[in-house]
């Protein structure tokens, strides 16, 4: 187990198409994970989501979130990633760069357009993570 | 986006190296998620952990659970799983054949009994979580 660099971390986050898997709490103090599209913003990790979804709801009411990117071959690496979530309701217009951009770290160029589209619509809340605390190993079965 | 039935989220659980990212509650109400190794064993799904571990700690205090596994690539798909988690604590002997059969699913033929011998330890805990609900989805972005 090697402990990675700060800036080791943050390349491993935005490496190819890793997802993030979203830790929040829910109302009922239930755990709730599920796997998310997001790119790196400076100290911000940002993601879109439906303000109808359930991570939508809990991240309206509790700020708090926690987050995996793993890599799942041997010896696997994983990068956790903690901090406040501050949601923003764009117009379709404004989400649009977001939308894009996250789409072109996740599909297939010929998808592009359509996937940017399909996300970029009212309703979708644009989701900033502010990166309290990074740590990232590397080698873990080795 | 389409729904797996049960039998294929647990064939997509328990394919090749995929780790769970395991989300629970922190005692002050935040979220915890983190990536481990992980067996089904008929309605349960079985992992291993120190009682030293922050996800060991949390466990003796909340049983209630989620995972998430998904897959990274171009159409994207996960299954979700809830339940709540029971701990055992084994001897060393106990925990040997379960730390093999996990060792089995994710590290290479020549690293195995290392591995198993090395997490088969007094101390480490055998953690069940009887599966309540799970969700799988596949073709996410097609």
């Amino acid at each position: 187990m090697n402990p990675m660099t700060e800036d080791e971390s943050r390349a491993f986050l935005s490496s190819g198409s890793r997802t993030g898997k979203l830790g929040t709490v829910r109302r009922d103090g239930r755990p709730h994970v599920t796997p998310i599209w997001f790119v790196l913003d400076g100290d911000d990790l940002v993601f879109m989501t439906h303000e109808g979804s359930l991570k939508g709801k809990i991240l309206r009411r509790e700020s708090r979130v926690m987050l995996s990117v793993d890599e799942e071959v041997f010896p696997y690496a994983f990068v956790l990633v903690e901090g406040r979530a501050t949601l923003e309701r764009p117009t379709a217009e404004e989400l649009w760069p977001w939308s894009r951009r996250i789409a072109e770290r996740y599909v297939p160029a010929d998808m592009l357009d359509a996937t940017a589209k399909r996300n970029a619509v009212e309703g979708e809340l644009l989701v900033r993570v502010a990166m309290s605390k990074i740590t990232g190993i590397r080698g873990v079965a080795s």
